[in-house]
């Protein structure tokens, strides 16, 4: 093989070869990078800047404290280190499974046979990310209808279009999504002939991402029943995206959409390590009908055949010795204080912004505060906004990148998403103040 | 919501909803369980069996000893703690990658910009097994060919036809497969208009699963010549699947195909810590064409954004502090013992049984032997001698399940695959006189 050819033939080769590419497929050319590296890009071509932006978690009150004990319990004979590091299975170590399900029911204050499920209906997943991604894959063809909030996690609304999914999306107002726009649009896709295709309704029902809302108690037995009722070809799965549930730390969180499905038949229940304990470990979680059971593993079996045993037993050690639920107490009480530094810097100095025309959300738990500015504010990437705030050391999310492509709905462009999760309370001081000052010279038209 | 109803009414729509299944996926509907999973299933059945079927590797070599050294390293500062138990990255740790870059240029001898390649060339993901999905997904639509051995492993197979691929098939002797196998099924395919279905040649270059036989090195840029030649429509895609490389225990591992891509274009480099350190950390990685990266990237994305980051710290630590190159050594070493033992055992047991009709394969490294046995030998799950070595208290992985589906090949029945990877060496001499007790009673009609 000789490396460089000086013929002009050779040439001709190398630069044919040279545009030449792989044929991807439908599903590659129809995916695109998540929104959120170019942001990551932004964060890393920008020192000193406040990132009220990324989906981390704070750094201060990871479990670092734990993790020699965790390893210890693992590593405590030479058979459970050794059963640590071989291979696990494919659906998760049996006896985190059983402690997730035990964990799950305890939460919603029933008994661990409440949904007449067992440690088989429990998938444990690399970040509860890939169950989500598993869900859509074995439930979505191209063309199918995925019905979310509007707004939504952009994350999930990437993997939609990637499979070629209509994305059909839910008003909300503060208390979550209105169930009768579940049904209003249902009742539109009956009539118009395509709820055959309706697959899946995703609701983020606690502390939403991006807007920081909880779906309200009186609002959840009413979605199920809605989806039931429509659930005519075959069950519409109710994905419930509870990744923030146990990060409520103002009252008492309502119960799981999941509570209501006794016969466990028609709600996926979704839940993650990654918040209320630790990212690094990529562990989620999902309670599962049965009959759903077979066909995700049969994916996750092609995926990877199981996430980290190691993180598994790890986590496993961290609920059965209390150190998880002790930690989970702890960050509910950081994620409070900075929650509350970050509405306080809005209140001073955004408070007298255009009053009726700029507004946030009051988040009763989660990472999230989702801010509305008068209309002629465009915090998109392109815009002054972003741009400004960038040169005064801030960055948020775009509200644009959370609305999925429902082809009857116009994005708005003056929403954004700040979260209080990774930067501390004097940078949420900081990087409100930075931001304030970006909008008021935007709004100034400077 | 009433949990029973005693009313007509009730108990029809009650039953009919339970009727009412989900709507899979074209995709969900073409995947199945991995075989692998029954087998599993028939080990937790039967104690006291002795597997020389699964693919686990070796309990008392597990680098138990080392993981309290990388958890220090790791928690060495709280800055460091934090780092590796916040979010990582969707390609993996930047300097775990960078390692990775400079380890596979060392085994193949070569300088580091061999491949006029950087870090951003190597993916990490959940397992090699992750990255040969992602590139399958990411290239092949249902109906496209991807060319495999034959045999070849079955849990790649099992996504391949998850994906609607058209599986076909190479011939191999015992230096691997026969490029010219691989280039009169590219003339036949071509001269059939069917090239530009052609995404993927599959090769397990090292110590294949399931046969344990290696590629010679005399093959191996005639294999890559073969597939730039074809390439005519769109680059062919080389995958170079290499887990087992690193576990060469037989005079020295023959260079990579990937050495004979100067210029990375069409091999993708599949290699994994967990053969060669530990599967617990879940953790395998691959060197890419520059022009797949961003595609594989956006699937990554999409499935999970990053495996986790707690064991890419722990394995940095390993390469960095040289516990990873010290623990391959032991591995090569005790599996070399155990690779006799069960030649030996093999000699031993069979080593009269029909000459000429029973054969195999003399493995340099890896974990696996692949066994033929006269043609009247049923080797299959349904056959009789699986009841009866079962019944003896010893498996093994019946051939049958190691053959794609290539409509122009008969499946032979009458193959085993055979590890020496998990059971120890008495385990493993027992196991085979066993299998060899087994054989001869099926063979003697019993």
């Amino acid at each position: 093989m000789k490396k460089k050819s000086v013929s002009t033939k050779g040439k001709a080769v190398k630069s044919a070869s040279k545009k030449l590419g792989f044929g991807l497929s439908s599903r590659a050319k129809r995916s695109r990078p998540q929104p959120i590296n170019y942001m990551l890009s932004a964060v890393a071509a920008n020192p000193g800047l406040i990132s009220l932006a990324a989906g981390l978690v704070d750094y201060e009150t990871l479990p670092t404290e734990h993790i020699a004990e965790l390893v210890g319990e693992v590593m405590k004979t030479p058979k459970s280190s050794q059963l640590a590091m071989q291979y696990g299975s494919t659906e998760g170590l049996t006896q985190l499974r059983q402690a997730l399900l035990e964990h799950l029911a305890s939460l919603d204050d029933v008994a661990v046979d409440h949904w007449k499920a067992d440690a088989g209906n429990i998938v444990v997943t690399n970040g509860s990310q890939q169950l989500l991604f598993i869900l859509a894959d074995v439930l979505v063809d191209p063309g199918d209808i995925v019905i979310t909030a509007w707004p939504s996690y952009f994350v999930y609304t990437c993997v939609l279009e990637s499979l070629g999914a209509n994305v059909r999306c839910l008003e909300m107002d503060e208390n979550g999504i209105l169930p009768d726009s579940l049904e209003a649009l249902l009742t539109d896709l009956e009539q118009a002939g395509q709820l055959p295709k309706v697959k899946i309704v995703y609701v983020t029902s606690y502390h939403q991402n991006p807007t920081g809302i909880t779906l309200s108690a009186d609002r959840r037995e009413r979605m199920l029943e809605i989806v039931k009722k429509f659930s005519k070809h075959h069950r519409i799965l109710l994905i419930e995206d509870a990744a923030y549930r146990e990060l409520t730390f103002e009252g008492q969180a309502p119960p799981s959409i999941k509570k209501y499905d006794r016969d466990n038949k028609y709600v996926a229940l979704l839940q993650t390590f990654s918040k209320p304990f630790a990212p690094g470990f990529k562990t989620g979680y999902g309670l599962l009908p049965s009959d759903l059971v077979e066909a995700v593993l049969n994916q996750k079996g092609n995926q990877d055949f199981g996430s980290a045993n190691l993180c598994q037993h790890m986590l496993y050690a961290a609920i059965s010795k209390g150190l998880y639920h002790k930690h989970v107490d702890v960050l509910r009480k950081n994620y409070k204080k900075k929650a509350h530094a970050m509405l306080d810097a809005l209140n001073k100095h955004l408070g007298d912004f255009f009053p009726g025309k700029t507004h946030w959300t009051i988040p009763l738990g989660g990472l999230y505060v989702y801010l509305k500015l008068p209309k002629n504010i465009d915090t998109g990437v392109k815009g002054k906004l972003f741009k400004k705030a960038l040169a005064e050391g801030v960055m948020y999310v775009p509200g644009e990148f959370c609305y999925g492509p429902d082809p009857a709905r116009k994005i708005p462009n003056n929403m954004m998403r700040l979260t209080f999760g990774v930067a501390g309370i004097k940078e949420i001081q900081e990087g409100v103040a930075r931001l304030a000052k970006a909008i008021k010279a935007v709004a100034a038209g400077k």
